[in-house]
């Protein structure tokens, strides 16, 4: 069997993801039936991305939810690292948030990250703090709770997040740091310190609140690495460890490899990106899982798993399953050539698109009654 | 000759300093003659830490009066590590600080580096809290222009600070602070970003009017590294780089090698002491430049240099020169007994302690005001 070599760090995805790898290197846990059952239960349904394994490891939710059914509400915090437009990979971890917010009636902490990018990134500060603005407006246009969002940029915030950072740095060392992101002695001080801004959030209302709140956490597998690291700090310092629910990666438009990333124009479609701009990026640079020619795909059908229209449809732009078993049976078996499938996904991310756009006009107003003022 | 071994760093001063070897390693400059009577022509008059040589170093000051004289306008930069009591060690370069404050009429923000102590000490965040407070009142009491000095805590104003610090840290790697500051992995990573913290208030007033302002720093030379390091990244961000005043080490009560430090009770006379702990102190710890006899004292006279009482009365507490020549003269010809200048440097301290310790009851009430609110 051929060694499958891919890389998995915050900053970087590359190569094509084993993620049996991953659960076992990371030591996190398969989201099991049970707990996919005890989910069921409280929400009522299951989101698309959990009923698609969209969602498919965790930490601690077993003991999240305990402490919800003992009456222990938690909170969700995610994020944004804010250095160029919003995909729609990022929109997919988000409307899942949105979904857990609605369901289990959550407060959510929404980081945006502007140290990061700008410490990580050869762009301006400035440049970073626009990407804030723009990045915020998509966020504020997917209509979470505004009573219950709090939205905290880092370095606008580093009067709330700064003085607890500071207690998980002074427990986490440089060769933690080394070991675990792959960081070299030639990283700015900034990067090596930048991990303890993001392990922050996790007790924001533990600490304004000055009792334990739980806390959940969905995100890009990705993004663990920061929670690894910080995750013998949070009783250390008297709180609980945040649970972690962990996505696969949105394919990146142009195959299967890597993820979807906001750093090349045309691996991404953008929530600004025009209906004609998504149709031609589809139709140009999606990845397809059809034949060479009509006649071979009619005869041995097009390959749904490596097919960035059909996975961006199943990753959640068709909510309806049966709809979507039709798509992959007809395309599976040569009935639906890969522009009928392209066409279905243009229609479907286009009419989301068209919405989002309308509602991140609006954002514009009012997009600042997010942000927490403590 | 005897190899001199001795180290400085922002958290460590030990062995016997040579200043000469300090001034080379370091790159900066002694205060020329030529300097002083610039300043003095400003001033009207020559403090006495400059008279005697406790200020003898600088960086760019040839600069800064230049500006000065060009009309444009500096602000004072200093600060303290709020990890236990004040010493007179302290006390001295603010109090230096104050004069020159008076003199040319400058805006002081001073920093308490609360951060520092947390990361660096093993000491709770509580208990850092706690010094910081205490440190503040002693700070507040000395009598600093009220409208034109500005508190400002590491933890409480990283709003301020912290966007301004990751300008800097991204600057800066881990190669060069495990250069200038002796760091190794094994260091947390909250005491590598730390430098950066320490560079930020530096450029604070340039920030918030949106033009350069020039800068001046009196510290003790220890801490001349922090600036050694973001040295080059000042105008790199579009700043001037800060002008610095080095004092030398004020001396331990127990003998003339490493610096008066807040950690060892017995090593230091704390602004706290009651007028019989300072008497006991210097009676019982000071080391004495004294014979082993009165006899022999009468024959070859004692030795001020090493007299750490005698080098109390010299680094800030006989103002008179006339007076203080006198009193050397007295004790290097025998004439005067180590127990006599014990007794003159007893009373000239507790004299200036009584005064410090009504201010910093008052200062209670109101030392709030000075911090920064902005």
């Amino acid at each position: 069997m051929k060694k499958e070599t891919f890389k998995v760090t915050p900053w970087e995805v590359k190569g094509d993801v084993d993620y049996t790898q991953l659960v076992k290197e990371f030591g996190v846990s398969r989201l099991s039936d049970k707990l996919l059952k005890r989910i069921e239960k409280h929400a009522g349904e299951l989101h698309l991305m959990l009923r698609r394994g969209v969602f498919f490891a965790h930490r601690d939710l077993d003991w999240l939810l305990d402490e919800y059914e003992k009456g222990n509400k938690f909170f969700l915090y995610t994020g944004c690292g804010p250095s160029g437009g919003i995909h729609l990979g990022h929109v997919g971890t988000w409307l899942f948030t949105k979904w857990l917010q609605e369901k289990f009636d959550c407060e959510l902490w929404f980081q945006f990250t502007d140290d990061e990018k700008f410490l990580f990134k050869d762009k301006s500060y400035e440049e970073i703090q626009k990407w804030t603005y723009e990045n915020m407006l998509d966020v504020a246009a997917l209509g979470f709770k505004p009573g219950k969002t709090h939205f905290i940029v880092d370095t606008r915030h580093a009067g709330l997040l700064y003085p607890i950072a500071v207690k998980f740095a002074k427990k986490i060392t440089f060769s933690t740091v080394k070991a675990s992101f792959g960081m070299t002695n030639e990283d700015n001080i900034g990067k090596i310190f930048y991990t303890s801004m993001q392990a922050a959030p996790a007790v924001v209302p533990s600490v304004l609140k000055g009792k334990n709140v739980p806390c959940l956490i969905p995100l890009g597998i990705d993004q663990d690495t920061h929670f690894r690291v910080a995750r013998d700090v949070y009783p250390k310092l008297g709180f609980y460890k945040p649970a972690i629910m962990h996505s696969v990666f949105w394919p990146a438009l142009k195959g299967p490899e890597g993820k979807m990333g906001a750093s090349d124009e045309n691996s991404a479609i953008f929530t600004t990106d025009s209906a004609k701009e998504v149709e031609r990026k589809i139709k140009k640079y999606a990845f397809s899982g059809g034949r060479d020619t009509v006649e071979e795909h009619r005869r041995i059908g097009g390959n749904v798993d490596v097919d960035v229209a059909f996975q961006y449809l199943r990753f959640g732009f068709m909510e309806d399953d049966v709809k979507l078993e039709g798509i992959r049976r007809a395309y599976e078996n040569g009935d639906m050539l890969t522009s009928e499938l392209k066409s279905i996904a243009i229609k479907e991310i286009n009419e989301f698109l068209k919405e989002h756009q309308l509602k991140r006009a609006k954002a514009k107003k009012d997009v600042e009654k997010f942000l927490w003022k403590g």
